[in-house]
């Protein structure tokens, strides 16, 4: 038997929300009209999530079968849509709910992958896209490089030690509730440590002359 | 038991050529070869098919497997290549014809999803996207911002329309052909009066000085 | 039954990095960091299978659940991350392995196609998914259009010539491991020859006044 996180789904209706935030105000700089906020919104928000229903065969999807989910990412887009002002003046708070949204995510949807018993290895690559995938089909719908791939500070490697650990806690039979908010709280240290310092994945090599 | 439209067979032969010269056309837009031509034909024609048979486990998707719809969406394409300056001067009848496309899609799209037994929210979700797919699609595959997110008139929000008015009919035990091809026709007129008085979703949101 | 290709694994393991090398090389040109070199090399190694599984229902996709196939890809992103300058230069020699890749994934991408059982039509198609689909991902994922679709020389029509083979030898019974091998071999010097003498799609039509 697979744990529950405890608050699991208010936490991951709030994760949505922030990540719909996101789609939306991406939207909201591309000029969109209110529909196609409310779409970039959903990506955002649920494109993990859908991504990771795909590929372990989990149809229909949560993101388009859970009108919770749809609602929450709505609402997101919405708010985003008419208070977009405001909410940008709110960004590092937003960036701080979105660092945790990044951990839920990864532990949620690692576990969710090995419910469906796809393997270790599958279940760490759905468990690290759900963490970053929403973000990857906002970028695709608005005709961006996804900024998880050039990004300055480090975002996905936390939400990959967070599946790794959930899956490697899980293959050592460990895996119950509290282990699995530990790891929730441990990706959304190392996410925020990476946003105060900086940190980064080694940047394009120069060669080994220059490195030397 | 579901309803089959009447000349659905026909008419969904119709929309994916409708469909098929709408993608040829972006291919020779960007000036591609004809293997380029016929891809985006068939992405155009069929990607909303293929999405939504993916989504709702339709395995394999009609749009890789149904030679018919296949030849189909090459003819359009075919058709474009050859005759493009002829075809972009009738885009008025294309346009109609898109129309028709888009609201028999949304019916017949919605009605799959409900034989697939994936629910009502995930069976509007996908019979909107069987509408609206084939353009993301396109778009994608052309790297342009999909045209459904800015589009000056209302798309979506028609196919949108007529997936809940299905639903809705399934959902209360009378859908029927009848009333299925009356929402079929109700979604043609809706994209037709869009197009006609240029009807928007909201457009960017100015704040709410402005707009009191 | 259906055959198995001889060094089938060895070779698939090659098709593998050399495609992931083109995803790295990709990255490194946009000035990805170590991290979105890696994501750009997994896309482009692995991304036609991941298609091909997701359109036949092979759930999880082996792109992310065998380890063999993604640590393959990934040391493909390692290599083109510290040596590109060096493997730039050896670009003929890509361009070889890459046409040999091409020639083994459509052939094999095409019998597991049928070995799922999704039909003739439906296992030509994901056959020449398999082949030209890394490209396809790898280019998304950098905001391009897809080479394949406007590429000066034959790509995916050798791919597609190959898959139609291969279901072809399989309709008429006679596919085994050395017939099935002789297609990869055809593919390959198809995929030689038009890069040898510029062969293309037609191109661009310039209406039929000039073309008569």
């Amino acid at each position: 038997m697979l744990p529950e996180l405890p608050f699991e789904p208010v936490m991951e209706l709030v994760g949505i929300f922030v990540g719909a935030l996101s789609g939306g105000l991406a939207a909201v700089r591309k000029r969109f009209d209110l529909f196609g906020v409310l779409v970039l919104a959903w990506a955002a928000g649920l494109g993990g999530g859908l991504m990771r229903d795909v590929l372990i065969g989990a149809i229909p999807p949560v993101a388009i079968a859970d009108w919770r989910f749809i609602v929450t990412a709505l609402a997101g887009g919405v708010a985003m849509y008419f208070f977009h002002p405001r909410l940008v003046r709110a960004r590092r708070t937003i960036a701080v709910l979105d660092a945790g949204a990044l951990a839920l995510f990864a532990v949620v949807g690692t576990v969710k992958g090995l419910q469906f018993d796809v393997g270790v290895v599958a279940a760490v690559f759905v468990g690290t896209i759900t963490g970053v995938g929403g973000g990857v089909l906002r970028d695709l719908l608005t005709a961006e490089v996804p900024a998880v791939l050039h990004h300055r500070e480090l975002y996905a490697v936390p939400a990959l030690v967070g599946a790794a650990s959930t899956a490697l806690l899980w293959g050592t039979g460990v895996l119950t509730s509290v282990t699995a908010a530990l790891v929730v709280a441990v990706v959304f240290v190392l996410r925020l440590l990476a946003m105060r310092f900086h940190l980064n994945a080694p940047g394009p090599w120069e060669g080994f002359r220059r490195a030397v």
